[in-house]
């Protein structure tokens, strides 16, 4: 065996490891300090809302700087993260604070990983876990969700200045 | 006339006047780039609340990197400054959507310049306006307000992680 074959075959495993899960699907890493990323732009799903039961809370979109690229010229780079935080939300007479964290989605442009999913990584986390995987939606239905819905791109959200 | 005399002379109007507005009160500046700023928190006052015609809509904080010292120590040092921003709502069956700019209300920490209100300057902004400052309230109207309330310091808000 050639000494470039076995330093290939020694820099897989570990090349492949960050790339893919278990399950041999590419998987997207948790967004570490997405909390100091520039603040894109916020809605608020009230109890009036058909969708409160499973969507309701402050809906909290963050750019990390490759994204934020990509909202000015609307063609997203590689790299670019953008963060959907839910919170819950807590009503006094008129007036909504945050609550507790339902969960955090994560967009991840990276075109050769997700190549299947229109070039991004689509990943659910539980709660404010940084490890717990939701196991639905499944990226597939994020992806045909947004593709479904895009006008030129798959990040539906526009920067609010 | 001695020469260091009339260097002090001619140095002493410029340094005065980034300090001091044409009434002599020094000045808040308008928070260039706040919006790539660190999101503290947000809070929504929706048509059901009292205060509506006043103050209703999104309310964004946002923090530059000294006083997201002062978030995490709760001791905010010189330089700090936390913007207000607030912004009108669009609601469609109980979904809040974010909409034009009412007002970007600003605090900047500044011991020796706003001395008499507590170390901080106040200033509201009218709408998008980086120029336009609102008459009222006064510095020392929102000083008084803020000192009532304050636990550890003028800043009312925490961060919310």
């Amino acid at each position: 065996m050639k000494l470039a074959t076995i330093v290939w075959l020694l820099i897989l495993p570990g090349a492949i490891g960050w790339q893919v899960s278990d399950g041999g699907e590419a998987q997207v890493a948790y967004p570490e300090g997405y909390r100091t990323w520039v603040h894109v732009k916020s809605e608020l799903l009230s109890p009036a809302h058909q969708n409160f039961a499973a969507n309701g809370g402050f809906h909290h979109i963050y750019a990390n700087p490759e994204a934020m690229t990509g909202y000015r010229s609307r063609s997203f780079p590689e790299g670019s993260v953008v963060v959907f935080d839910w919170l819950e939300t807590k009503e006094d007479n008129g007036l909504f604070a945050e609550g507790a964290r339902r969960r955090v989605d994560v967009m991840v442009k990276d075109s050769k990983r997700f190549a299947k999913t229109g070039g991004w990584g689509f990943q659910r986390f539980v709660k404010d876990s940084k490890t717990e995987r939701a196991a639905a939606p499944s990226p597939e239905q994020c992806f045909a969700c947004h593709e479904k819905l895009k006008k030129d791109g798959l990040i539906l959200s526009s920067y609010r200045p």
